[in-house]
């Protein structure tokens, strides 16, 4: 038997399409998405808390976006598997749905293969052995009555074969847009190479320089350090977690362990020694604006989840190269264009880090230290976005803390510059190559449950008393103002003040601190989006303009910029969520936290950008009597056996290792 | 022969001692502080630069804090080792020096004896075998005619003797007073115990509640998790580091490991692939002022370098306690109070650790994926200042990138209240234990040398253009908005704009970006002192009131407050050498970065606290051509050697494992 929110199985996809193709029949469709449908959180949250299991979990459902080929428009059905029946079917003429790997692959192969774009490649008079490949990019939004579905492919060239050369090292001049219900080339746009949007007169046979490769065979055994040692992490007795299904125990922390295209990992159900502390934790969109105002790239927005998905783009993960230690792995499913289901092995990896210190106190008057170390659970997938990589993970502690980690990695878009020519929207990362600035920023999702779905948000800041001498007499005095969120709606961090926002059950004390039991968000103050609202850049996605929003809960508002970010001309998620006029307190609550980075684009950062990383985590505060790590095993050396590595210090050598 | 920067050698220290105590022969000496006085700069770099050892190395020389037995004045000496001369000897009657080790220990032991504490411990009526401890505390500045070395007790009780009882759970409600050089009893002051400053009329008798406690032994067995299973870090050919004195190289970086009794770890003459990066990297001063207004509260705002020093107050570390893995530790050295050297064993600790993904890449028109690990080498102490602890760590990287970072931990201070009694200046975290919020503000000094001393700083301000229709017609432009900074002074930080600060070398261009080689701050936004400047709390330590500051480059200005913090009336640091008019433009400038937490304390910080993490890096941009880590072998199942834990997969059971 299923749990409810685990991912369709194979069977369950098959029947999905065949309900769907017979429903059309004889009309033939293309699938996009098949994915679980989740039940209603009511009958979730009455199936996970009867916990006898004498209820009977909800029916499993499935949704899928689809076309139909005789008209091309994009449909959305859900599926009934228990009675097989379509419960719905609707036309979304004004939407474009997602990316899929079919949709890609063609065009890519289209766009490789065409006789026109061949034409142009030969203007560009490459050596012998060099060939022109392609990225294809969703098509981004600049005219509100553009109602095609269209992608442009950026085009590269590459000197050498080689699995893994440089792609966005030697970016040619053009890019061909393509219609991608007809498969159409519409045209084949010509790129600017200098500062201002101006074009070459005509296109010029290319202006050799050396790409910058990251292949291990392109650049040699010669070219690596040599002196990196192996470092193993060792588990003796195996890892410190159980698995049960997608049902995960590790140290206290009970959750499941749910899938999407869309989201790729999500946390379900998650509990702590017992109680509960969240419903689903999950990202919930990720936009990446470009700064370079010159056509086409002006268009560079991609919605990676909306757009094509975490999910459906995360790498098949292997031994040894994602994680160390003792790994578990867990799969994904996708559907092909004709609806067969696609198992995506090793989607997600699972395995225990040992993150330095966790607590440590020495008393000072023995000399007595106690600590204990802070192991921690990861969970963690790469989404590889044509030349992005996102490396997602959940990190649980001893501490009851979540943290929720995004590592941006991968290859920056380039696009192709004059050599020995410099640009206001971006670095000159390579010979030839600009990498415009950019922003990614992401929405964090959090479905919180602390002690129940009944919650309030808060936030604190940190006020100095000014103006009260009797009270303060030395003017030292500060404390905490909190504010009460009574309103969906957008706000602001302050880090002025320390602003921190908290979810708090406002029907639970904490019998020591007196306080109700809460959990903190320690937010990433960020630059939030840069276009203003006139633009379509904010007009898509309204949540990339503020870092922490508040709604209340409804079935099936999982994606900050609504359902259908491809091409969109506005939001339809936060923009009219946070607008409803309805309680937000003590009920069932959303928080939602957009964070993310603006990316001035650095020579460093080719021909792969080294991780940089972003952190925000959920903590406990007056949500537990006292530490949750204080049982913790001591650290010692009999468990963790590490190992002295002796040498000699001169200025020290007097006295060898002994006490004077 | 000795590094010039290596710490003294306990004969250097012994020759030091004895110097000086001839020197004011026969009136007896009681040393403070004895500690490397590193050489004029420009001597070290003549000597580091000439790399050929043909010049003779600057002259060893030491500094000491110490009293004259006859009058007790604060007096501070130079003294050339070489020579056997004072330099130097001035005294400073205006001023408190820090507090040493036998000073504290000496006020321990007085007031845990002293009748008349006795006789206030009496009126508590504690239970058989409770007894009551203290924790000395410097005496904080509430009074600018205030002359007098001055320690306050803040007591404990403790119900029952072990290693590893917690101190801190049990306070009484009075706190003595010391003055350190007569050891004179002045007051035991009485603490309130309600919400106002208000105290009772007579000392009530204790009020019985449990200790939250920590300890292994006190908890007994079964309080403890029993699941979690062994981590081992294993070095098969040992680590990648190699050590010749104090001189370490690790994948392509080079450093001189320093040490001071104020500072604790200090990176010295630090080098990448051969280039100049950092002359010096260190902390400069931490400032903990509490937001508590009721007398004695009012006075704790400890300077944790400049009052005691992270060298001095460095954990004596252990193998399998504090690191995992192969682990390389080096000693630090202090006075006695006498003049006789004691080698701090094992205050520095250096090993390596694996951080997940460095760089990934999978190709996705083949699925080949590459990638490197994220191997770092940690250098690493643990300062414990009474009941608080910090752990600072310097962390290398092969993309170039040197972190900084803070992990706070140990307890929180505590304070008694009333039983069902709560307050505005902080938590409570266990029955009768208040701990107050408090700020921990820390400076970092980076000595930049990129390509050699003449250095500036600038910023980058990420701007929207806007209001420039025919550059930006679609309204998504922005870009970089630099900002030379000419002046010393104090500079904010701005996350609306990304605001970032580079230290750049202006004559040296990147020929790859055309832009001058610089190292970015990523740094750490955090709110500033509170307290406004009319307060000592200001006064003391203005560099807490601004996150950047840039300064040009004198011998001696280490210690952002300046030199003596305890019971200071004014900064005479970063006060002064930011207001001096003159240019830092490629000029040897030296910046600081100011960050921190603002502590509003929870009982899940209570007994100890679990850590609270702080991180501050320095990246390359255009400092180097391409990702210094391009040359990192690619992470392999052969090298790293990982473990798979297999599981089925219900929802996928259909399939196994296998693709469909």
């Amino acid at each position: 038997m299923f749990h409810p929110l685990d991912p369709l199985s194979p069977a369950e996809h098959r029947k999905a399409s065949q309900i769907l193709r017979n429903y059309h029949a004889p009309v033939p469709v293309r699938f996009k998405v098949i994915d679980l449908l989740e039940a209603p959180k009511q009958d979730l949250l009455a199936y996970l808390q009867d916990g006898k299991f004498e209820l009977q979990p909800p029916p499993r459902k499935a949704y899928s976006y689809y076309h139909r080929n005789d008209d091309g428009t994009l449909r959305k059905a859900t599926i009934n598997l228990a009675t097989e029946t379509i419960e719905s079917d609707t036309e979304h003429p004004e939407s474009q749905g997602p990316a899929d790997i079919d949709e890609i692959n063609r065009i890519y192969n289209l766009c490789n293969a065409h006789p026109a774009i061949q034409e142009e490649i030969k203007k560009l008079k490459l050596p012998d052995g060099a060939y022109v490949t392609n990225d294809p990019w969703t098509y981004g939004t600049d005219d509100p009555n553009e109602r095609r579905r269209l992608y442009q492919c950026y085009m590269y060239i590459v000197l050498k074969d080689d699995p893994e050369a440089n792609h966005y090292s030697l970016p040619a001049p053009f890019a061909p847009i393509f219609e991608a219900n007809t498969f159409e080339l519409l045209k084949i746009q010509r790129l600017p190479l200098g500062v201002d949007a101006q074009l070459d007169e005509e296109m010029k046979p290319w202006d050799p320089v050396k790409p910058v490769e990251y292949s291990a065979s392109l650049l040699g055994d010669s070219y690596f350090r040599r002196d990196l040692k192996p470092l193993h992490i060792v588990q003796p007795q195996g890892p410190s977690f159980q698995i049960d299904g997608r049902h995960v125990s590790w140290q206290k922390w009970t959750f499941h362990m749910g899938w999407t295209v869309r989201e790729g990992p999500v946390l379900n159900n998650v509990f702590y020694d017992g109680r509960s502390l969240f419903h689903r934790v999950s990202m919930s969109e990720m936009t990446v604006p470009y700064g370079d105002p010159r056509s086409p790239y002006h268009r560079k927005q991609a919605f990676d989840l909306g757009d094509s998905g975490f999910g459906i783009t995360s790498n098949t993960l292997t031994l040894g190269c994602d994680c160390l230690g003792h790994i578990a792995y867990f799969d994904g499913i996708r559907t092909s264009g004709s609806g067969e289901p696609v198992v995506m092995k090793n989607v997600i990896c699972m395995h225990e880090v040992d993150n330095g210190i966790g607590w440590k106190h020495t008393n000072f008057r023995n000399n007595k230290a106690s600590m204990v170390r802070n192991r921690q659970l990861v969970i963690q997938c790469t989404a590889t976005v044509m030349n992005y990589e996102y490396v997602l993970a959940f990190v649980l502690d001893q501490a009851a803390n979540l943290h929720i980690e995004v590592k941006a990695t991968g290859i920056v878009s380039t696009m192709p510059i004059r050599q020995n020519t410099y640009s206001p929207w971006g670095t000159v990362v390579a010979p030839g190559v600009l990498a415009a600035n950019h922003q990614h920023l992401f929405c964090l999702r959090i479905d919180p449950a602390l002690d129940g779905v009944q919650n309030s948000v808060v936030y604190d800041d940190l006020v100095p008393v000014r103006g009260e001498p009797d009270l303060d007499p030395f003017g030292c005095a500060f404390r905490v103002q909190t504010v009460n969120i009574t309103q969906p709606g957008g706000y602001d961090l302050d880090v002025s003040r320390s602003r921190t926002y908290r979810i708090i059950n406002p029907k639970h004390i904490n019998p020591v601190s007196g306080q109700p039991v809460s959990y903190k968000l320690h937010a990433a103050p960020s630059q939030m989006l840069m276009m203003g609202k006139q633009t379509f850049n904010y007009k898509q996605g309204v949540f990339s303009s503020r870092p922490i929003w508040v709604t209340k809960y409804r079935d099936g508002e999982l994606w900050a910029a609504g359902e259908f970010t491809n091409q969109s001309r506005k939001d339809t998620g936060m923009e009219i969520w946070a607008n409803r006029k309805e309680s937000v307190e003590n009920e069932d609550v959303v928080l939602w936290h957009t964070f993310g980075v603006t990316h001035v684009t650095r020579p460093e950062d080719f021909p792969v950008m080294p991780v940089e990383v972003m952190n925000v985590s959920l903590k406990p505060s007056s949500f537990f009597e006292l530490n949750p790590s204080n049982d913790v095993p001591r650290s010692s050396q009999s468990h963790n056996q590490s190992t002295m590595v002796e040498h000699e210090e001169v200025s020290l050598a007097g006295c060898g290792k002994c006490c004077l």
